[in-house]
């Protein structure tokens, strides 16, 4: 393979109207990817799309297929989700994280997405002058585009020098004017896969509770800490949450890549009951209605969408309802994901590449859906261009909040041993033709 | 029957925190009259709600059911909307507007709910100074809603003394200072049922150009005026759109009524090339993508909810094509609702009630999903509180931005001939208690 000359890679580049490649969006990097397949000669590894890469969740179709031959498609869904989903998620919660939340404060979205997009809308709203989300970065870029969209105030705290105590200092110094209203984190971390520690859960809960701050918790990639055998219902170990910690917080649990259920776009928001019940002013005088669950579902997701398809919501309530019942080993269906990534990882490793984000305190990261690799001598994005004219496609870590250089992987699409394969080769060309100093 | 007295009916509304019965919402009234159903003693009757009514669609739950089968639960939905759907759409339009939009125009949303919400939003964005959404009401109360929610400007001209020519001073008045950025109205209109007419049309569309505003065209009832026989494919009578009239305008089809698929939310948001491609500084400065359509595509619908779920798509697009194909009678299919609504007008016109709305032009509404009513010496909250205790919910016309007293009437409910019987008593009962001075 001869990668694509420099001079080709800049003019398409231009051609596409993307004058910093670090700032592209992922949509950006896989039509760019498209673009520069020809002048490479052959296909792009893919490591900058998070479609699931697995086959979605047999029992999951099988019931939304015979939901819809009941008739589900000719009405309104509940707006605050169908009972089998709200018991099943309140189920799944019990039997995998140990915690009690009641039904009525779970409500279906139209995927996380939705849940961010509409939770950081009230956020927002929910006490005059707390008007800013702070991110434990780095994370998902689309969520930082959400707070860009509504207007909202925004922070970054870049766990890459801050984790453990010194989490603490930092988190302060963000929030000590008052302004934070929420804080929004993945555990694991998309992309680093770093896992909150219990000295860092013990942090954020009390960084919540002296700030008035409510703590919205992204388990979209649940159980996925493959360093421990989670994913036993009713059986510890459970999976660190921070709702064992404060109650001040609102987890979001996806069927996207926990039951490969992404086309579906279906998810749960699930409210701490303290936080769903508390009355606002703000929700009173605006929504009529003063608690904050009321005020998000009847105000907010109301106006959103009216509500989530009706048959995705009787397939996440079958898959939630197979997991409590130990039918649907979620945590082993997904294990792949961390077989992908201990073989990529060393692929990287053993062509000169280094991990960014290294521990959880003292220990290693998990293996999972991502990680996060630089590379010695090379910027974030010019590590990134050198490896698309290598025919690999990757997002950098900026784009993700991090300040650090380097890119996010995701295994995703190393779905072949072929894949791998290729993946080797091109990065021990990558690394002959540039020698570490 | 014995109405429920007005003590009780005080004390329940007490209960249940409403304050004005005018300005509650379609979800309150349904709850209050659950709450009325045991001092009542019997059913209630059901007038408030607009659930299709009729059976889903049996091609589009064949068509999503094959998708799922084939696994489309196991990828993201293309946010822009899959080809199959695209294309649809784009034939649908001409088959029945007689317009030509191309498919790369055509976006599916979750719902027209989603539609309007993420339009409104661009239609703040798109020029600095042009905020505000001007409504031709009555309307959906959800999209004043929505408005307010975004936090945009919101104008409302009450067609009830200004159809025709009439329309032109009116709008001309609500639009001269520049800051409407866009008019929303539904054809045929939730709830008067009226159809603009050759001359409003050509209005709208000069004021549009004169003021550089767009026209979002919602038509959730597509070729529900059963005075004409609308809905042979290619063949007129085309069904009246805006579209002929201008290009500045976006057209909303939703699948809820037509295709009684409202439990999927599953929509289309159909712009004209022309207000497509049009490029804002605000879209390339913010969203680093200079065309409208480029910015809701993948600015404002991917921060939404990253598209809308894969099988409802591929349900909708089967729908639309067996429409184009001549297989799928919509219009004929909701007919029933013109039916029903003749009898229930019947019903209310001869127990002393008139039609609120009641022409276009000099001919007489169509009968259709909904129509409006008032009662001589009534207020619409008078009208509405003493119908409760009647045992017949209904919600008023100020809720709908409308300044008329009377109540909207939806027929979609009234699906037995006993439930014919029974308003046609409660209506007799009503009317006795009620005499017209």
């Amino acid at each position: 393979m001869q990668p694509v000359s420099p001079e080709i890679f800049r003019q398409t580049l231009e051609s596409m109207h993307i004058p910093n490649i670090a700032s592209a969006t992922i949509r950006q990097i896989a039509a760019l990817a498209a673009r520069l397949r020809e002048p490479l000669g052959e296909d792009f590894i893919h490591l900058e799309m998070g479609n699931p890469g697995l086959p979605p969740s047999a029992v999951g179709i099988e019931a939304e297929r015979e939901a819809l031959l009941d008739g589900v498609a000719g009405t309104y869904p509940n707006i605050a989700g169908i009972p089998q989903l709200k018991e099943a998620g309140s189920d799944f919660l019990r039997a995998f994280f140990d915690i009690d939340i009641p039904a009525r404060c779970i409500v279906p979205t139209v995927g996380s997405m939705q849940g961010t997009f509409t939770l950081f809308l009230l956020m927002g709203q929910r006490i005059p002058g707390k008007d800013t989300i702070l991110f434990l970065d780095p994370g998902f870029p689309a969520q930082h585009n959400q707070v860009k969209l509504l207007g909202l105030g925004h922070r970054s705290v870049d766990i890459y020098d801050c984790r453990g105590e010194a989490l603490e200092a930092r988190l302060e110094e963000a929030c000590a004017d008052g302004k934070v209203s929420a804080i929004i984190y993945s555990n694991p971390n998309n992309p680093a896969w770093t896992n909150l520690t219990d000295t860092e859960y013990r942090i954020l809960a009390r960084i919540a509770e002296k700030h008035d701050i409510l703590i919205m918790e992204d388990n979209a990639y649940l159980g996925m800490d493959f360093r421990r055998r989670y994913g036993i219902p009713f059986r510890e170990p459970y999976i660190p949450t921070i709702a064992k910690y404060t109650d001040r917080c609102i987890l979001l649990v996806s069927a996207s890549k926990i039951f490969s259920y992404a086309g579906q776009r279906i998810s749960m928001v699930c409210f701490n009951p303290a936080a769903a019940d508390r009355e606002y002013k703000f929700m009173r005088d605006f929504y009529e209605m003063p608690t904050l669950i009321d005020a998000y579902i009847f105000g907010v997701l109301y106006c959103a969408s009216s509500g989530t398809a009706h048959s995705a919501q009787y397939a996440f309530a079958r898959m939630l309802r197979h997991a409590v019942e130990g039918k649907l080993d979620f945590v082993a269906d997904t294990r792949e994901y961390g077989r992908r990534a201990a073989l990529a990882k060393k692929l990287f490793l053993d062509n000169g590449f280094h991990l960014v984000y290294a521990l959880d305190g003292k220990e290693p990261i998990s293996d999972g859906f991502f990680f996060t690799v630089g590379y010695p001598g090379m910027t974030g994005s010019e590590l990134q261009s050198d490896l698309l004219r290598y025919g690999i496609s990757a997002i950098s870590l900026p784009s993700t909040g991090s300040r650090q250089e380097g890119l996010r992987i995701c295994v995703s699409m190393l779905n072949t041993p072929e894949s791998f394969e290729r993946l080797g080769q091109r990065l021990s060309q990558f690394h002959r033709d540039h020698p570490v100093k």
